[in-house]
């Protein structure tokens, strides 16, 4: 965990603490232990990184440092405006490579974050050189033939695919929005089972991007100027603003991201019937996304079960201090693992106790993208 | 409307685009003629404005002038460290006065927004002094014999009340993030009654007073300079950020925001059934709230229809424009009357025509305030 490089108090803009080279950094083991980590092993897996320049690429590199993630070479990979750029990675040197047809020969695990149609286009062909993939892109999530996996959720739906095996595969990585929201949920649905979910998001500036982020700082800069602020990434003013996502609109008035959202749980949780509905909203945080969450269930379930069950839960922390005020923010779970729950309470518009409602925040590059990938990563090992 | 004032590029910070000396600027009447207003009028009634000097007040000033609401004179009341200063308005000049109990003889119309404690004490003073009082705040709004009003939603509800009786009254205007929410719902729920309500806020740092816009944007200096953001209103860092509203959490979980919205819609609906649920959050804008509000319904109601009725809907415009992904938000009404509703679909998560999503935006000082009770005085006229 980085969470110690990252005061609340004193924001890194681009929130980020590190970039490229990531060698001087400490990390919690899992074992709990602090050393200073080195994955580099004759027998780990040959690793590619495929978008290694982007703000997901980039947090692969720490997540996998974090979390002495071992390998015995890493590719890094990239388009082609990026190649022959150096990185300094665990005190080796590496130039970046463009992405071709060829990248992926002898490479046991890729990850992917370079967009839907680089995946579309090499994620096949990584597959066909016997490469596992873990595809950060929304390319193939809903491919009945390719796993959608979240590791604390539904791990057994990429049990059938094993390292090794000179068999390459493809493995998608949910959407952010979903992961964050399945993290708090389901522990909830395993006990109670889930009916129908009102979602609506409150989600920053990284799921566009690294150059989002950095629109997002010019604009604020701009406007506390008196100067019009520069749209490129975002077609209007996101500092002091908010906006409904700027996914397309498909023909039933969803645009996609809050499609994700719907399709992808009743995917992850095996559930077709489960009714979702969701709200997508751009709010000016740089990388991580707020979620209030409105759950109806089957079953009774009181909010202090509901409490026991979210503090035994893996990758969730509650926050849920009612006489100080305080629960989950953006800012507090800026480059933390966990996702964390607050807000947690019996609905008032239901009765009995089939409904509540919770407040969840997570890091939209961590556990939203890179984190959750290298998890999925670790599971093959 | 003020609405060429403020473009949404360039973006005045504290939001304002005039204070104090309102004289020079021309307003639409309602006939829609283009005039410089002047209320001042001799068989005008007699006003107080308590709060003169905080964002509401200002605001009442502004709305009167752009409504060229009539006006014998006006008192201009505050607490004693503003009396005394001077204020001009309308091409007169005025002396701020302490607000003592002797300020409401002869006054007709009293405009209080100066907090609970103010309005609990001097509210029922002024009432005895033969003064209507209109109170933007929440001290009387549970109260039975207190109407709680929205122009265009229960008229009727302030029905008895009438000036030049020499009876004084007390109306209260409800909780700006109800205004809001029930500007768009209320005309729903007139054709297909609405059952259950979930909402989701996106509230504006205006809702925290003067204030707390100015630590917002003192705080995005700060933390784009590198340093700590100062934290006097809100006891964490809001630029770049997003927290659980700041009022106080009650036993059931629920904060007061959010129970002034469940309490406040059946008063205002004078429906004690209706379920509703909300969770209240204050995202980094400076006076415009957002809502997203999941609609269930007793009778089916599809889109289609909903657009139309919206459409037709006194106070609301509809900004729903998929094609080119344009829908409300905070920046584009600021400084607007209008309550502005997009995003509107049914909702997949409900069989039938019987549920919708909308997205809701209200300038939170005007329609969520000031000129909600300025609309409350003009029914007494």
């Amino acid at each position: 965990m980085r969470a110690a490089v990252v005061s609340q108090y004193h924001y890194p803009l681009n929130g980020r603490a590190t970039s490229f080279a990531v060698n001087t950094s400490t990390s919690r083991r899992r074992s709990g232990a602090f050393t200073v980590r080195m994955g580099l092993k004759e027998d780990g897996p040959s690793l590619a990184i495929v978008g290694v320049t982007g703000a997901v690429g980039q947090e692969f590199l720490q997540v996998l440092s974090d979390r002495d993630f071992p390998y015995r070479n890493i590719r890094m990979l990239a388009s082609k405006r990026s190649a022959g750029k150096k990185l300094t990675f665990e005190d080796k040197d590496y130039v970046i490579e463009e992405l071709t047809e060829d990248s992926f020969n002898g490479i046991d695990i890729a990850l992917f974050s370079a967009g839907g149609s680089i995946s579309k286009k090499f994620g096949p062909i990584a597959v066909d050189s016997g490469s596992i993939v873990v595809d950060n892109s929304s390319a193939f999530r809903m491919d009945e033939r390719v796993p959608l996996v979240i590791p604390e959720v539904n791990p057994d739906a990429m049990a059938h695919i094993k390292l090794g095996s000179g068999k390459g595969a493809l493995i998608s990585n949910p959407n952010c929005s979903t992961i964050i929201c399945l993290m708090a949920a389901t522990p909830l649905h395993h006990h109670a089972k889930v009916i129908r979910m009102v979602v609506s998001t409150y989600q920053a500036a990284s799921g566009a991007g690294a150059a989002a982020m950095e629109e997002l700082e010019l604009q604020t800069r701009e406007v506390l100027e008196g100067k019009r602020p520069t749209c490129n990434i975002f077609k209007q003013q996101y500092a002091f603003n908010l906006f409904s996502h700027n996914a397309p609109i498909l023909s039933n008035g969803y645009n996609e991201e809050e499609m994700k959202m719907v399709k992808e749980t009743r995917k992850i949780w095996n559930d077709p019937n489960v009714k979702v509905t969701a709200t997508c909203i751009r709010v000016p945080v740089m990388r991580a996304h707020a979620e209030s969450i409105n759950l109806q269930f089957e079953k009774p379930l009181d909010e202090d079960t509901a409490r026991d069950i979210l503090k035994r839960a893996a990758g969730v922390v509650i926050v849920d201090d009612r006489a100080s005020n305080h629960f989950p923010t953006p800012l507090e779970v800026s480059n933390k693992d966990d996702v964390a729950v607050g807000r947690i309470r019996q609905d008032l518009s239901q009765d009995g106790n089939y409904g509540l409602d919770i407040f969840v925040c997570g890091d939209q590059v961590r556990k939203g993208a890179a984190l959750n990938a290298v998890q999925i990563a670790e599971m093959l090992l």
